[in-house]
C-alpha cells in the first residue's frame, strides 16, 4: 500500500494520524464494543464526542458564548437554501457579493425565496479577485451581507473581510481553520466539512445567537437554525461518524499548535507553489496576486494538451487531484490543512521537471 | 476487544464483515492510495461506488426504471419537511396517517407549510396498532397519503399496506429491506440509513419519476427532489462515506440471499423474542399482536425499577441498547438486519434467567 499525494479540492486529504485512529477504533470505540457508527446518538459515549467536537471548535477559533456552534447535514448547499429562509424576514432583502461559482450558487438560492441585492460581482473580470472594502456599497436595511470567503474554483479569497453594519455571513468551506480570523466580526460562518474539517455530509455552522430569533414561523422545524441550536445539534440523528472524525481532526490541529501555527504552515506551503508559478512564463496564474487563495492554487499551462499531460504524468508520479474544476479547466492544487509541506515539495519538484521537459 | 450484542434503535448494529472491510480499506481503497473519505465525489472511483450502491438497492428491492433512487442527506427528518414542499402543490392538501411518534413528526412539518388531513390517528389508543385498510377514508383530491410503515418507538408496523389512489408515501426508516415489499404500490419510499442500511447522515429516497414534476418553482433548488434525480445524487457533495458503507451493507445482504432470505431470518428472530414475551405474565407487550413490528420489539416489566435493573444487568452481560425510548419508557430490542439470531438467542437466555430471579 502506498498513499498518494492528495490535492483533491474536496472531499480532500485527511491527516494520516486521524485515519489511523479511526481505523484502530472501527470495531470498538474506547472499550464500548461498538463502532461509533453503531452508537445511539443519545448515548453518553456519543454525547461526549459531540461536546468535545464543539469545545474543540470553540477553543481553536476563539468563539464566545454569544454564538451557537452547530453540526448539521447537507453541506454548504443546504445552507445556501436555508440562510435566507432563516435570516431574511418577510419583505426584506439581503446583500450578496458575487466572487465566483460558490457565491453565485448561494445567491441563486436566495433569489428563489426573496429579494437579493448583488452589491458587487467579479463576473465581468472572470472572477479573478475579491472586492476591495471600498468597492462595497451595502444596502440600507438589508438583513445580512453574504460572502464566500474563499472560492475553491477560482482560487481567490478575501485578504481582509469587509466591515458591515448588517450581520456578515460567510461561506468558509474551503478555508475554515486555515487562518486566524476574528469570529466576532461575523453574524454567521458556515463550512462544509469535506475540505478542512473531516468527511463530507457535515456542515459546521457558527451563528450569533440573537439571529436565531429571526426565523419566520412558516419555515419547517427542521430547516430552522434555532431548532438545532436548542437541541445542541441533536434534534435528529446527526452524521455521527463525521462529527467523530471532525473531533479527531480538531484534536490533530490542536496538537500542531492550533490555527495560528497552521496558518504559518499554510502560508509556507502556498509560497512554495506561488514562487514557482511566478518564476517563469510557462506557468500562468489567473488570480490577482492580492486575492490569491492559500488553499486552492490555480494555474494554466501554455496549452490544454500540456495540461492534460501534466495531470496524467502527475498521477503516474503519485499525485492526484490536480485537474482544475470542470467549469474553468486548467490546473489546481488544493493544499488544505492536511496536505503536508512534503506533498507540496514533491509537487514543486515534479513541476520543475515538467517545465524542464516541456517548457 | 469484545464486541457487544447491540440492540440499539439507531444508529444501530452494522454487519461485522462490513466494518472489517471498511477498516481494511481505511487508508487505501482499492489501490487508490486514499480513503473513500478523501476521494473526489466527481472521481471515477466514487462514481463506481455511487452506481453500485444504486444498482444494489434496485436489485434487492426490485425497483423499476419508473423510480429514481437517491442518496440524500438530512435523514428522514429533512424528508418530513420537504415532502410536502415537493409533492403538495399550492392550494392542495395531503393525507397523513398518525401511527406514532415518527408519523406525528412528519405531519407536524407538513402542517407548517400547508393543508393536512389526519385521516386516522392511533393516539387515543396509545399508538398500539396500525389501522386496518377499512378504517382509512382518503380525502378526494389529496396529493398523497403519508404513512410511517414501522414505528421504531411504539414497536408497531403495517402488516399490509393500504391501497391508495393518491401516491402512497412511506417512511420505512426502521424496516427498509427487512421484508419483501412491492415498490410499485408506492409513490415514494424513504428511509434514514442508520437502522438497516448503514451509518447516520444518509437518507435513501425512492420516488416515482412522474412526481418529480410537481415541485413548485419557489422551492430552493437544493430542496427539490428533481434536482437530485437529475444529477444522480451528485448535485452537491454527498455523504460519500455513508454511501460507501451502504454499498457494503447491500452487498452483504445480497450475499445472504437478498431480502426474501433476510425476511425469514428476521421473522425467526422476532418469533424467538415474542414467543418468550407471550409465555408468561412477567412480560407485557403493549402492541397489538397483528401490528407487532419484527424490527423493534417493545415490552414492559412489572415495575420501572425492574426495568432499570434489566437494562443494567443486561449491560453487564454484554447487551446494550435495551432501554425503551425516553418518551415511552419500558424496554425495547431493535433487531435489525445486522442483529444476528445468536444475539437474540443470547438475549432470550438472559431474559429467562432474569425472569427466574425476579419473576
Amino acid at each position: 500500500m502506498a498513499r498518494v499525494y492528495n490535492f483533491n479540492a474536496g472531499p480532500a486529504a485527511l491527516p494520516l494520524p486521524v485515519l489511523e485512529k479511526a481505523q484502530a477504533e472501527m470495531l470498538d470505540l474506547g472499550g464500548s464494543g461498538m463502532s461509533v457508527m453503531e452508537m445511539s446518538h443519545r448515548s453518553k459515549e456519543y454525547a461526549a464526542i459531540n461536546e468535545a467536537a464543539e469545545a474543540n471548535v470553540r477553543k481553536l477559533m476563539g468563539i464566545s458564548d454569544d454564538y451557537a456552534v452547530l453540526f448539521l447535514q447537507g453541506g454548504a448547499s443546504l445552507q445556501f437554501a436555508i440562510i435566507p429562509m432563516n435570516l431574511r424576514r418577510p419583505g426584506k432583502s439581503a446583500d450578496y457579493v458575487d466572487t465566483g461559482s460558490w457565491a453565485s450558487k448561494a445567491l441563486k438560492e436566495a433569489k428563489i425565496t426573496g429579494a437579493v441585492n448583488v452589491i458587487w460581482s467579479g463576473k465581468e473580470e472572470n472572477y479573478m479577485r475579491a472586492p476591495k472594502p471600498s468597492e462595497l456599497n451595502f444596502t440600507p436595511g438589508a438583513e445580512y451581507v453574504h460572502i464566500c470567503s474563499n472560492e475553491t474554483i477560482g482560487g481567490i479569497r478575501f485578504p481582509v473581510f469587509p466591515k458591515t453594519e448588517a450581520p456578515l455571513v460567510a461561506d468558509m468551506s474551503s478555508e475554515i481553520m486555515s487562518r486566524v480570523i476574528d469570529v466576532s466580526q461575523f453574524g454567521m460562518i458556515y463550512a462544509g466539512a469535506q475540505k478542512n474539517l473531516g468527511p463530507s455530509g457535515l456542515a459546521l455552522v457558527i451563528i450569533r445567537k440573537d439571529l436565531l430569533d429571526r426565523c419566520p414561523e412558516d419555515v419547517p422545524v427542521f430547516l430552522r437554525y434555532s431548532t438545532h441550536a436548542e437541541e445542541k445539534s441533536l434534534y435528529n440523528t446527526p452524521n455521527t461518524w463525521a462529527v467523530y472524525i471532525l473531533k479527531l481532526v480538531t484534536e490533530w490541529l490542536e496538537s500542531l499548535g492550533g490555527i495560528e501555527a497552521m496558518q504559518k504552515i499554510n502560508e509556507q506551503k502556498a509560497a512554495t507553489l506561488y514562487n514557482l508559478l511566478d518564476s517563469s512564463d510557462f506557468w500562468r496564474t489567473p488570480a490577482d496576486k492580492e486575492s490569491r487563495s492559500i488553499m486552492n492554487v490555480v494555474w494554466r499551462l501554455p496549452s490544454e494538451e500540456l495540461e492534460e499531460l501534466f495531470v496524467s504524468e502527475a498521477k503516474k508520479a503519485g499525485m492526484v487531484g490536480l485537474k482544475g474544476h470542470r467549469s474553468v479547466g486548467g490546473l489546481r492544487a488544493s493544499i488544505y490543512n492536511a496536505v503536508t509541506q512534503e506533498a507540496v515539495d514533491a509537487l514543486v519538484a515534479f513541476m520543475k521537471e515538467f517545465e524542464a521537459k516541456h517548457g
